[in-house]
């Protein structure tokens, strides 16, 4: 059986003891083990600081785009083998595969374009400059420099490829070197992306390095030039920002979690109308596309009293044809859930929302999937609940069940009714609104933004082209307040700021402009989807 | 004796129970005494989102920059009355007591100014828009909204009425609701100022609220939706950090904290030159304005072993003539420190720091200040310790002594060994560098940026018109990474994004621009000092 690597001090390692088993979610098949006992990852953190920082920061922001250029390059010639082990390890169908590769080719490409927008420079002007004094003279100009430790990355199981690229496009265009860790139950894919990376895109040495499972001691060697990024659940993330070690250290730390995202249907947008497709469309596919394991999903539905019934049947027409199992076989849609601990937790959580709410559709109960022995592998059906009224099925505004499950709401069909009902899960990554009655639109989007990072307003003219809000775009932030984990990532140039320090330079006019080069911020063209 | 009073629900409220008593440090005479127990503070919070944040929100950014506008002329026209405050409780001079209601007055105006520039606006746009898809109807822009809660302010003691204006400004602003809360020793300055704005510049019911002392169960009222920006020590910095229901509920988190500022003296700027002299004025107002005890003071002093004995002399020579003693005195131009506690502190500080370092002047010893009874009050006479060479009296780098004390350290004269000491304070709010040569003050700024909020490049051309880096100005950020907390505030429109919640809206362009206006965010014209 295939034992996994870490990436650390320039070398390939492998940890000792007792490894953990990777398997195959719809067969339980085991495919790898992996271990990080043993490795000294005190020196993996002094090698990235002390080789991989300084190299990083002799480059300019085209040359450090042109690193990711190569990446995604690299990765993009070795998609279908990246896409052959997202199905066996991940249990991802092809199409889900394709959404995780393609993230992770297409975020890198777009960093690697902005790396060229900035061109030679190797710090960000932030803002204009501002007179401070009598005279002009006395002159002030924020900065953008790089933090000069290591970014942590721990990732998710959900994402490996995506997840590892779009982290590390944003740290390593900032200057700085990257660990990443992706989630062991899913490291093969990262596996096989971090080995594409070291040989077809070779980066300076100590710029990236992968700990190929459980992250040991990692984070008590992190000081206060470290910066650590996080994408997991909201207990993990609270437990990180409690660890006394990285407070004492003053450490940087960013937390994507929980999201209970909302999906709004507007009152105009009536079954029939292109608006209500999309609608439709959208929930459907988050409710099926990575069997639902997306932080970015839809939890929850709201649609007008009067249409839910409509909504219901449609919804349940659309997942009733989802052919559930392993992806490995023909025409399968729907694939398993990751680990039988993510199993355990769906199902469980599939009963805490049924309180109050009816099954429309799938549910937790025995389940038999399509190209497996009977009992294994960790499936779910695409699963609908419609809560018993506005007010029904309160946990569904409390906790994420990380599946192929959603809940429909009914409400009044106002703005308000809608907002405050989205404002029950106190902190989303994404809300969307479908709707093409401005009024209606602006109202939901000025009540709900400062409970999200993002908020999608669907409506006719887009719904053609608009990917969904389960998709994350680099051209906008990915994060959000409260039970979200209050973190921000992407959305262009302001990804690069957690890995920055901003820096006030006061002093005379042309001794700054001398030292720092031309005013403003360099601002990157209209991005490209 | 005075009774402070709380302002909270729109009332002015006494506390019960055993009172906290506020005295003269210079005279150790009784001043006044406050409570805040048995006042309700879960009202207090639930009553300034309630009603202090839907009144603020519903003003444009004029009508915030308008009640600034009104604050700040009050405070002007009751300049004296809260210098003589600041001159009894503070144990100020009446150019430390200046320097603070000044600043107070000065930031409340500048984020007027700002205000009315923004205009008629309520929200904020984030960056320019940008296409989102194949063609140019999907759009993406970021907009900044306010947080909808209540923003808790926790402020030292030596700046009570500039350290609540300059926060309270920027939350204003922004459309968030302030609860402020001076520290205990001197919160008399506070509550005058307070007394001010709710008789001379009332602001809507709940917007501004005010505890005179302790914060009781304050903070364990706060949910998502709120923030807490903290001044003070790194100790309890690290606590609210550390806090469980602080981190559970999502509450977000700003600290300025403890920090080892440094100033260099260029090997250019020889003794008899202007940016020596810029720099021997710096240093100087820095151990003796406020006792020392602004967070931003110098601490450490590098200068060129060639010269540091001349450095020595001549620090010694204007310290010399420091008249330390009751600031009510006329001629006294240095006062006590603020409280027992300080003291007691700032003594044992200086014996650490006299590990490894001669003291030229001062010291922890006994000491008679003019104008008090033998004994009484809490002072200590300005401090010069000189390290015993580069890598003398390492605790300089390590513990903040918060009083009228700096360590100076020879160092090679070569930018690298500046830059490589100035990193020994791991992160501080700000640094400063004397130098006429480019290359020496370019190759500092880039060594040290990134483990500061803010550096100054002294220079010839600005020795006239720089107020030296103890200094905050408004334009410019004010926090550090690391040590100093890794907080952020000020800085123009900057200081107004910890107040918001930046949210990336996608949708048609035709509908976004209809619902946000104009694109592009408004920027500040050139600002006054």
């Amino acid at each position: 059986m295939e034992r996994l690597e870490s990436y650390v001090e320039g070398q390939w390692r492998a940890g000792q003891g007792a490894p953990h088993v990777l398997v195959n979610p719809a067969t339980e098949e085991p495919l790898a083990e992996t271990s990080t006992d043993g490795l000294d990852l005190a020196a993996a953190v002094a090698f990235a600081r002390a080789e991989g920082g300084p190299a990083l920061r002799a480059l300019t922001f085209a040359e450090r785009g042109e690193l990711l250029r190569a990446m995604s390059r690299a990765a993009h010639a070795e998609r279908d083998a990246l896409i052959d082990v997202a199905i066996r390890n991940g249990g991802n169908t092809r199409g889900d595969a394709k959404f995780d590769v393609d993230g992770a080719i297409g975020t890198l490409a777009y960093y690697a374009d902005l790396g060229a927008q900035l061109g030679d420079a190797r710090l960000l002007t932030d803002g204009d400059g501002v007179q401070l004094g009598r005279s002009p003279r006395f002159f002030g100009q924020h900065i953008l420099v790089p933090r000069p430790g290591v970014a942590v990355h721990i990732n998710a199981f959900n994402f490996p490829a995506w997840g590892l690229a779009e982290k590390a496009a944003c740290a390593l265009l900032a200057g700085m070197p990257v660990i990443t860790k992706p989630a062991t139950s899913t490291a093969l894919v990262a596996l096989r992306l971090m080995k594409i990376f070291t040989e077809r895109a070779p980066l300076p040495r100590g710029a990236l390095s992968f700990v190929a499972g459980p992250p040991g001691d990692l984070l008590a060697h992190l000081g206060g030039e470290d910066v650590l990024a996080f994408t997991g659940s909201s207990a993990t993330g609270a437990a990180l920002r409690l660890s006394p070690g990285l407070v004492r250290e003053g450490v940087r730390v960013n937390v994507e979690a929980d999201s209970l995202n909302g999906a709004v249907l507007g009152p105009d947008a009536v079954p029939g109308s292109e608006t209500y497709a999309m609608f439709l469309r959208d929930v459907a596919r988050d409710i099926t596309q990575k069997a639902g394991q997306k932080c970015t999903a839809i939890r929850r539905i709201f649609a007008p009293a009067a249409v839910v019934d409509a909504v219901r049947d449609d919804l349940v027409d659309r997942l009733r044809d989802a052919r559930v199992g392993d992806p490995a076989q023909d025409g399968v849609t729907v694939g398993p859930l990751t680990t039988s601990d993510q199993l355990r937790g769906v199902r469980a959580g599939i009963e805490r929302l049924a309180a109050g709410a009816a099954v429309a559709l799938g549910g937790a109960g025995p389940f038999e999937a399509i190209g497996v022995p009977p009992g294994k592998g960790y499936f779910v059906p695409p699963t609908l609940l419609v809560a018993s009224g506005p007010d029904g099925a309160p946990a569904a505004h409390e906790h994420e069940v990380f599946g192929p499950v959603a809940t429909l709401f009914p409400y009044d069909g106002g703005a308000a009714h809608a907002v405050a009902l989205l404002r029950r899960g106190r902190g989303s990554l994404v809300c969307s609104v479908y709707s093409d009655d401005r009024a209606f639109a602006a109202e939901v989007l000025l009540g709900v933004a400062p409970y999200h990072g993002r908020v999608l307003l669907g409506s006719e003219k887009i719904a053609d082209q608009a990917p969904g809000p389960g998709t994350v775009l680099p051209q906008t932030i990915h994060g959000g307040p409260g039970r979200a984990g209050g973190g921000e990532e992407l959305g262009g140039l302001r990804g690069l700021h957690f890995y920055s320090q901003r820096t006030a330079v006061q002093g005379s006019r042309p001794i700054l402009e001398a030292i720092l080069g031309a005013k403003g911020e360099p601002r990157p063209a209209p991005a490209k989807p």
